[in-house]
């Protein structure tokens, strides 16, 4: 079973993540489950705007749309900016709109079967309000979500440290994470044995 | 196979609903699926506020509360006012919140193997949005949410015509509704066939 | 001038409310500015569900209403309960959705030249989301909503201490609750200069 | 007076665009108060992620970011996209982060006596979110937000035609935004003879 990992921080890949951290806690739990996982920081690639799957000349977005494809599981991470999502999170689920129309042989789109997961951090608050609303976003493209399918790390009110610079709250945001890792991968296989046609 | 259908319309039930209207394209599905359907119109309750499932006196919530743990798929229907879900449909989320820490017999949130969808309507927008919250509380209390898992009917902007008012848009939402019934019914078959413990 | 704080706490008054605590900080700083202050516990009141000012035997909103059409500013209170406002801030929201139609002698919605601002209490995660959520309905209603109207404090990812049981983030919480309380007051005043007609 | 209309639009200038033309009804308002108006399609500025003002090589915001300082008004326009805001509307917000702690002569933030309204259009709906989402950021920003700020354009439920496509609820969209035109307008100038210190 595969899983692809979307860490969409503002930062490329020398600088260092407090999603990507946090998404750690579930890499961890699916190698347990024998789940490859595939990392994968969005801010590397060249993704122009656009609802297509393919924009043109030096869009990277294929390669990332192929991995999708290609695995069972698919786990969204984004910081919060203004209690928001990210603009490389929206932007992801802009290129994945597309996936709505692409059908699979039995009929059904892409995504069904598959399944999918949110983490976030932030400083302050809008963990909830960025899961619910991808949330949204990946069930009308066709992903099931899990029980319990988040975790999120934030400092309550006010400036503050950022989840590398603290300790606080890592205990719950990382057991949180390893259930979600768990019950992505029950209900992948669910899924397996079961699928939606 | 038992679905529980929540209307959280602000009207009882001598008065039409239009939540209720669209919600009925769940249920002519689930019965062909021999799906039993439990239709109750929360506004005819007596639902205090609160986050426990029993706050005394005179409190109707604890049968409602019941006809959930029987079912394997719950479905919440609401209207949208000022772009957000009834006061009824928070009521029942806030008192569903003490579900998180009631526990089956194998350990797991009593939510956990269920699934769940959602219906709006409206006479303007805000469903997508009442659709990812409601979405993110479901998660949180432990159900599983499938693909494409819900339906709405708005008008399009400015005061106009309510769902059983105008035909618009009714073939869009109606189709939708039958795939969210088939798509909970299939998911919670699998889900029985593979339960998450 | 007056103002008008709805505390939508799910307890009555005899309850220690989280929310109404952080209110206090707001209150000082209206006193400071002989703004005269209205402290309503929505929670004491029977507000049954409607969309209208008045709905009818037992109804208690229109007590409500009337002071808020007597006040040039309003402060809704409101806890997280999954990440989103509560039923009864829900509540009161439905019913100010009558205020859109009912005019003022100049022929403007009552809310116009009226400021808002909201504050808010949980333990994890939902403020910002919540402070959005109503900042639409109060603009929809026809509110002016001054700069950073708003403060707010939560406790950071999984369960924890309620305000009034934690100590941290106060100082923040409280300071930006006066910020809030000079900016309604600052343009409240703005607004009696020179109204909107 | 100062307006600065961004339209946030996913494709360049040589394509059409609903956002912009929903704006259109905007800018004829503004015109007729003799404000003049700058319209930014922000497709068209190589805008990288990042919360600071300047970015480094190549960051084309600056120039934005000038113009906006030079305003007294300001409009977000959006379309939605899995009902929420364009990832290159976020990416605006993340930008505009930096001015929170820019503080003008008088030492309050820079968006202070600045006001601002939204506009979103999309063929199905989430314009009421996007609204919310955008109003909370301008807030904690520093911008004042008038009664009734914002127009938006829909189509209901299912896929369907967009705004330039359709004459459906033309009407109401164009005279709403009107409204908030001359609501901007009248809030400007309100804080131009008091503004908050």
């Amino acid at each position: 079973m595969k899983a692809v990992l979307l860490n969409c921080s503002l930062k490329k890949s020398g600088e260092e993540s407090n999603t990507g951290a946090l998404m750690g806690s579930l890499v961890r739990e699916f190698n347990k489950n024998n789940v490859e996982c595939i990392l994968i920081r969005v801010a590397d690639f060249f993704i122009p705007p656009g609802v297509k799957t393919d924009m043109g000349e030096g869009d990277e977005w294929p390669l990332i749309h192929e991995k999708i494809l290609e695995s069972e599981i698919l786990v969204i991470g984004s910081p919060t900016w203004l209690g928001l999502h990210s603009s490389l999170a929206q932007r992801v689920l802009e290129r994945m709109d597309a996936m709505i129309s692409e059908k699979s042989k039995s009929g059904v789109p892409v995504a069904y079967n598959k399944v999918a997961g949110v983490v976030v951090t932030g400083n302050q608050d809008g963990a909830k309000q960025v899961i619910a609303n991808i949330f949204y976003a990946l069930s009308e493209i066709g992903f099931t979500i899990p029980s319990q399918a988040y975790t999120f790390w934030n400092k309550g009110p006010g400036p503050g440290e950022s989840y590398l610079q603290s300790e606080e709250g890592h205990k719950w945001a990382i057991e949180t994470g390893k259930l979600t890792a768990k019950n992505l991968f029950f209900l992948a296989r669910a899924l397996q044995k079961s699928p939606l046609k």
